[in-house]
């Protein structure tokens, strides 16, 4: 079983966005943490980037539904339905990671096409939230399945 | 340094909701998974719970800023905009959770007025989104402080 | 079996209304009434009037299933998502009343929240309206029992 | 003085709708139980269906204003701004019934353009409805006349 | 040549409706004015009115070109795409009359899906506006044909 | 008695819009009919066309209650409260004209702001209108007052 | 089994239309050409035209279930929530066809409320929109049954 | 004669807000600053705050005629139907105050419900507001009753 | 220093508007009463009137930072965005008024576009409210300079 | 002539997405099916999917005018102006195919935005709402030229 | 041929604005370095600045089709279909130029009304701005006429 | 230093789409009167096409920040927030260019998503945009700086 940790568009570019609003970790950073984290779990982790829709619905599409995924869209939480639908075909466990609280920028990021897909909503926790979403799926806080 | 917990309205009625969306935990058990969890990780947290708007904010008046905050406000977080400004004055790290996806449920559910002023919103994470803000504001990931 | 006769905010200042909207009836006149009626259909019912969203959350939370509950939110149909819950939560007969009809008056009391998570929904027909409400729910007119 | 029962367009099909939502009754049994109520209250009622909006107001315009209406528009009910101006020509007593509760459906269904013409609604209450509202009308009740 | 007035649904109840808004002239007074005044004028008038939809299209459809209409659509005008199809389909002189000024009433009023696809509109002028339409298209004025 | 012809900006550039919409009457034309008319019909008429606002409030100011305008606002009729507020401070007779049919135009141009406080609207008989609103005023049809 | 061709208001006047938008071909032609095709077919066909909502209604009313419906509303597929109750009570194979593309028109064409309850939709294929969804009642194609 | 000075939720924090948006005067300040000044003019004055809705309403049921209101609903002026209805129902003279500026700060806060049934509205004049109020009720100005 | 109180488009004739809205104080004796309460205050005051846009704006252009302004824009409130832009210009004290409640009236009247720009609102309170606002800019009540 | 059969983002996931929506045909049997009927009647077919916006666009802008073009846009229908502005170029026969019927599905997957710049629109047919759109390009039915 | 370099109200007040969104220059110096750059170009410029709407479409009027337009309209840009009317009636060359670039700023200044009508807008540049749009209209870049 | 002149989705097809909206310059003359006028203006110029976002995205997070930006993102410019994200991570200097007036052309094409986090926009101006953006980027007209 492995978590995918998808990142979108321009989060490659995390360190050079405002520190105010995403902080001062890069994504070279970002996936050490989160890698160091998931070693010292016994968690395996594969991580994507991409600043292309379509190369993000390919490498959804060949997840087995037993993995789980952790996907932080960027921009394309706001439009994308294609990868929504992507996201809805595949029927393993998924959690939405935004960095930022989306709720508290501009009016367009309040809303995401595909949060009502994805089992939950993880906003504003910073990388903090990429850990919390794969605790979550691995069940390392109850050691349970899937609940609502 | 004492983590509150604070429940709006409806939410001691947890086990009588409809089990497809917020799972079949009453309200008493999860305050004892929490509990738990929290005594085991020495943490100290209080619970309040309320179907008053008022007696929710005066609570939240009277917690010190070096405290946390995790609420999850129920249907108040599509209307309250006084519980709103009574986040809004708390200083203190505060999160806000959902038990259930409020993206995928009904329109008005996707809408809250309280998520903008919390530094981030976890939903749809079931009773695990409690302990995951609570790991988030007591620093247990990575020992930092506030973070964007 | 008891139906609950639930009236929400300023509808204990009845007679300090509008006439031509509410008519002349006072809230004491208003319970007499119902009170009478149901004596001479030997209906048990209670009557609880709060200016609090809170207390009459709480009054609703301990009526048993077997109960009824005839309820005029008052302004909280407008706004009220916690009401709504709560209703939504009783899995009894349910009836929504409007002494005034709510579709011909400021545009905002057009729309209720509460309504459809109740039964049925009689709005405009002054105290009558509680009285028929209550024949629905006792079964008085064709003893049957709920149906759509 | 007569009380006019008028159904809308596709209430002749009651029994082939959805019976989650409008129950097992079929127009001729719902007559029957309205023509049977009537009887034994000795009030006298006139049964009219249409298809067609102008039938419908055809009728109307000449129904006298010592007569009752109760009228359940069926889908006219959200856009014929016709029907809410014959209804809004009658002066006098006229209740607006709809069998399923319109405001836990489809969207379109809880916008009434005929309501605010009416003196009041009663939603969802099945077929009990259109009893509740002769009663209204006739005075059953309390033997007064029209009230706010 | 002649000219048709058409009118809509309840029209033929003008009486009846608010003299505030209407005015005290009847329907049958309102043709006797219209044609008395075109008898003097010697222009050629033909009277329908209709409170079905279907029948005034069917009427319509009959009109040749070279004849002209003046149609008071009443309610319709807020609805009736039907209508405004047949409107457009013919192609005289055609101009769209309402008794009362339709821009200070209810909101609903204040758009006429068909007012676009006629050559005019006159609102508000009374009766006097049906003959004032009849003498545009009788070019009693400048004796001129169609212009913009 | 004198009927004021009030031409709001750009009428006295008529001749140079679009003829498809506008017709080709210019605004030299347009008085000299309208004027002719006028005598003919032994009534008095003042021409006033400015594309100042404030000037056109000004001379409405002036305007006694036995007087009546017919008022061409142009694109002030899509924003200019100001002018409202001056027709509607004026109490007599008063028609809005507007050459070409506004409900057939780009959206903006079929909502008025100014047309709910006159006695009504002629719109699209070009520049007939505005003589069929003299007609109106003047009560040369049927002699008679203002009337809804 | 019959598949039955409804065409509604206006249909009948297809020759009369813009013919960019909706080609050359008239009702008769349009009915020949159907005929001559089903019959080449061997399909049952039956056609149905009328400008009055009601009779359309009636009409489908008495459409067994084992036959099929192929309906152009006309204008009515954007405001007539009466005809959409009736197609969906009718729990055969029903497809809405229009001549033209109903989405490169007015905005208010672009929007059919009949729509979501039929098996589909094909708009702007002309006269063969009428033939292709014969074809897919009648599973010419594939000799299936109604499938998703 | 009283007047009362009505705080809604979250004003006794009032030095715990934005000092760029509420200055630096607390809620002890503000009622003391009020309270000298309406000694020194001999002013009756009384004062409630509360985070509590239906303990405004409670307490503003009981205020009699011959008193004034002055109100800052806090967040309750953009929801609260409640409040607005208890306003309402009072008949005295009643002015809402807002410390800062209203219009000038997040979309919500520009539209208040209680507004609309009070005599007037001041915002944004800080404390002096309150004082402002006061003078405008009890006629220090003109010592002229009610005028609109 | 001095107070430049600027009336918009037809406050001049406030003797003539709606006396249940404006009350029945003419411009003239508005003028006179400020007058008189500012000398017996010994506060400079200066009067300017206009039905033009750009009158009002050249006027505030010349305005020295050092004074304050008083202004009723009248119906530019609702849209003249260039009144605005001068408003924003000016860094002095500067408040709206309104003699009306804006809030209780027309839809359109709610919204003002030159109140965020302003120090704050005073509306409904009749012609006292310009005498308030003069009050607060001159800090008759607390001797105070600007503050929040 | 080759017909173009240009499938969107996850219609590769055809077999993986709801049986209730989408049936239960995977994408290689669609396109076999296709294949096979096409072969029968002689019509050159490609295929073309892709997940990537720009790759149907790449590919789109290819094709000669004497081409014709079959596209289930997918969830690109919702939001790709530029699928839009590349489909608007092609100035050959084309025509959009869902195999759902996106009117009764979400409110977003209701409207369309490539829609209007195709000839005609197929939905909710299934996998012969392709074939049919395959017989309207090659003129199996009438052997004509594309008409309106 | 003459540039007539056109600036709406509030724009002789350049230097009193927001220099982090205007700059610092002053309206002076703007006219100065345009007229410099033209007449190093050996362009004829003419400037016309104005607070009053009605002066700015007088003046616009007089310009004769062969000389081109450069206008910031200001506010003014935001609402005044007046303006819009009198820029839709000059047939020659026009260019709409803003300082700052409106589609960072306040909602309302994203809107303009008059963009639609002219040639082209430049927004953003600065004072660049206008001579990049006087380049334009006397063709200095590629010598050649108006173009699409 | 290098000016990137970046063209989205279509405008290598630019010589395909309407002549009277894009003109008669296909894409390869629009690259190559760019370069000779930066060749003799020395100015370095990289250009850039592709109709994938993801391409333009990876393509900007290389350039260097003394470098400037001149990007038409045709149809991305209307939904694309990855390409805005992308453009406000790049801090030098970037101007959106469009080669129509995209105000006058369909309602969708009048909104911009990426114009906010640019400098500014130029619209409506042809080929000639991209040359007048280089001009202001390249400082040629006043040697400048970036300035408001």
């Amino acid at each position: 079983m492995i978590v995918h940790v998808i990142n979108g568009p321009n989060l490659n570019m995390l360190s050079k966005r405002d520190p105010t609003v995403y902080g001062t970790v890069g994504y070279g950073e970002l996936v050490n943490e989160i890698q160091s984290w998931c070693e010292a779990e016994r968690i395996k982790v594969n991580f994507f980037q991409s600043n292309h829709e379509g190369e993000i619905i390919d490498y959804m599409q060949k997840i087995p539904v037993k993995d789980g995924i952790v996907i932080n869209p960027g921009a394309f939480a706001h439009y994308s339905y294609a990868l929504r639908d992507a996201l809805e075909i595949f029927k393993g466990l998924k959690v939405e990671v935004h960095i930022s609280n989306i709720f508290r920028r501009e009016e367009f990021r309040s809303h995401s096409v595909t949060a009502p897909v994805c089992d939950g909503v993880i906003s504003g926790l910073g990388v903090h939230g990429y850990i919390l979403a794969i605790q979550f799926i691995t069940s390392k806080v109850f050691d349970k399945g899937k609940e609502p």
